[in-house]
């Protein structure tokens, strides 16, 4: 019997734990859910034979060393900060182990050490990063396996609302975590490359600076560009190319709305309101606005942020009743950016009935035979319901392939590593697909930001 | 003989040392100044027979130590973040300590010591701070004592080029440390109190929330908010101030247009640009850009920044050559404020010829027998050449004047403090409006931010 060690039951662990379970039987797999609170990891299991959920505090060296050391595999779903306390147990007890986060600096120093006991530390195997390498560099090599020469490569991933659910004014609910929705993007400028130029864009410019992306039979999407797009050039080997770019995708209109708060200051997470607790939203909204003893929130926000009376963007945040002198705060010692999300939620939590959302879309421009080509590869998952999220299938499935390919020796490489390789993301995409989770490609005529090769 | 050491002889030492020597006879000082270069130091000097130079690295404890166990009282002249190392000897040697630089954590924590000690560890007693606090004080002492309750204080310095030195569209040029300059604002948001609402400013809008300010004589200026004004609150004991301000003063329609190198993210100190060695000043304005095969980087620039074509601040970046594809950066791994300092030392570095000047303007709203008053209190100091400019005047006096007190006896409540008591402001606010630091005082109409009361 092959033992699975999963740590960390949140809200992406649904189709994870159920994919692990369908294949209990067949691959004499048994599986043990280690978390802090059982609640959840009980409900996913439903008393199947072939699993069980333990307490696991991360930071309980006993608790959590003696379950790592029976497990064959250990697969972290705990926020990236905890990984490492697991990775340090894995290498001591000689465990593969599997991540959907992105390779921290403490993790790669582990590389030489896991490769000399043979180990796979697979990590980025979730949605995004995840999914996005696999998916991109499929394409990737098979454009280099003709001949071509990269020379565009932008990539965009974004998780939303379904299209069923999505009924406000900013089409977009939260689907994951509020937090990292209302603080995204900040902690340096955003880096990319465009036709052969750096470009870096300041946190209060980023909202600004949007791209469309059209997804056939969803419409219309944009696109703000992520933290630093130049790694991606060194780890996909994108040596020649001119044009490299990852964002985040919203629904048209969202940025420029989004950029108001980022304007006033309000996604600030650096410092705590005075009194914070006793303020109304309105106080709130105009603490970042000049003092008038007989101008209104309103007008001085219209005002301050330039928004025309007939202007639609005013309807947004109407909507979240942000001007509200009844609702207040109730949070001590808060920032901005919690006061902010507390408002949010009022608007955008989704209802017991709300479906999510997942869009991927990749743009592969190449040089062959003297011509250029674009692809453009776009991949849209729906979620089921309120525990079998788009977010959970796509992070989890690929997340619990991989742990399976490492057990029966499909993924065999050692070494603290993403999924780039065709040893990995070959099986996997192709089961992917067979799950629902499938790229349709396009080839398109190039067009690259000079299309005119001015 | 009254042994004092000065550590660290830069820029604002001129006026210090020259302060001390003409009083060495008359007070039997002897006056030694550690430096670890001594050029400066010995030109100062100029061969008076009650003073030395000596090499001082502030860092080799033999050196330093042996030179504060022979002072009396001790002036750190240093960087900030290096006065730490002299306070720790001054209270092992007990010796007092005078610095022109804000009270940090961790010299807060020696005031228990300091006071067993009966020594005085003097602290911001430059101009801003120190003479800003001194000032305001009295003033705000004197209403006090007629009865009067302060309900509106703010306070604005500002380091600029003299008026006959004025001569270049920014109405600026570098009288201080060019880098400080160039992250201005930057590290959280700027925090202040207006008629009873706590206001709170992004560093990306502080440069388009400014206030006016018109001193006689001297036209018109600007501010814009300096960081934590709510921190005066406590220390001038103004509970029930409604208003709260402190800025900094430059010339009108500076702060409009330092604004877009904000927008843009030049001022970012905080990554490196790609090949910034290599890159012109026009390869450095278009990597803040779009790209785009046709367009212009001026045609960008304008379109990015709402900039008309009529618009007059488009000639102050003309006027800095910023466009420009011949000059080159030519710094290494340079950040986006490193290489906006060099582009703007080339056209705000003094000439020889040039002079400096400090300006000050203090409002003071108050309750008095039921009416509400106002005085405007504005100190204006103009350098005489490169060596004793106003920014030394106004720093280096005020030091020596409270190193000469402390040693007299004149100062002597123990601990580390700041001047805000009429023991330490009576005096040394006299002796510089002596030497032709003077505030002028009117009472005017009280206008705060509510004229109407409404």
């Amino acid at each position: 019997m092959r033992n699975i060690l999963i740590v960390g039951s949140g809200k992406s662990s649904s189709y994870l734990v159920k994919y692990l379970l369908d294949k209990s039987e067949s691959d004499d797999l048994f599986i043990t859910i280690g978390d802090i609170n059982t609640t959840n990891a009980e409900k996913l299991i439903q008393n199947h034979k072939r699993a069980k959920a333990v307490v696991l505090d991360v930071f309980d060296e006993e608790s959590r060393s003696s379950a790592i050391e029976k497990a064959d595999i250990v697969i972290s779903m705990l926020p990236a900060r905890f990984h490492m306390e697991v990775a340090k147990d894995c290498l001591r007890f000689s465990k593969h182990l599997v991540t959907a986060s992105y390779v921290s600096e403490e993790m790669k120093a582990l590389d030489q050490q896991v490769r000399e006991k043979g180990l796979v530390f697979m990590n980025e195997i979730g949605v995004d990063p995840g999914i996005d390498h696999m998916s991109a560099m499929q394409v990737i090599d098979r454009i280099r396996s003709m001949g071509g020469k990269i020379i565009l490569f932008e990539s965009f991933t974004g998780g939303l609302v379904a299209p069923e659910s999505d009924n406000n004014l900013w089409n977009y609910k939260f689907t994951w975590n509020p937090r990292n929705v209302v603080v995204a993007g900040q902690g340096g400028a955003a880096k990319f490359l465009q036709e052969g130029t750096y470009k870096y864009v300041p946190y209060h410019r980023l909202f600004r600076r949007t791209e469309f992306l059209d997804v056939e039979g969803y419409g219309r999407f944009e696109a703000y560009a992520n933290r630093d797009s130049l790694k991606y050039q060194y780890e996909y080997g994108l040596d020649a190319v001119k044009t490299l770019y990852r964002g985040t995708i919203r629904r048209v209109g969202f940025s420029r709305a989004w950029n108001l708060f980022v304007q006033l200051g309000m996604t600030d997470d650096g410092y705590v309101l005075e009194h914070s607790e006793n303020m109304s939203y309105r106080d709130f909204v105009n603490s970042f606005l000049p003092y008038s003893p007989t101008d209104s929130v309103e007008l001085k926000f219209r005002h301050q942020l330039n928004i025309d009376q007939d202007d639609i963007i005013w309807d947004k945040f109407e909507e979240l009743d942000i001007f509200s002198s009844k609702k207040k705060v109730g949070l001590k010692d808060a920032t901005p950016a919690q006061v902010l999300q507390k408002i949010l939620m009022d608007s955008w939590t989704l209802t017991a009935e709300d479906k999510d959302m997942i869009v991927m879309y990749h743009i592969f421009g190449y040089e062959l035979d003297g011509k250029k080509h674009q692809i453009d590869s776009t991949m849209v998952t729906l979620g089921e319901d309120q525990t079998y999220t788009a977010m959970a299938k796509t992070v989890g499935l690929p997340v619990a392939m991989a742990a399976l390919d490492i057990l029966k020796g499909k993924i065999k490489t050692p070494g603290v590593q993403i999924p780039i390789t065709k040893e990995i993301y070959e099986p996997i995409l192709k089961e992917l697909s067979e799950s629902g989770i499938k790229f349709i490609e396009k080839d398109v005529q190039y067009f690259g930001y000079n299309p005119l090769n001015i």
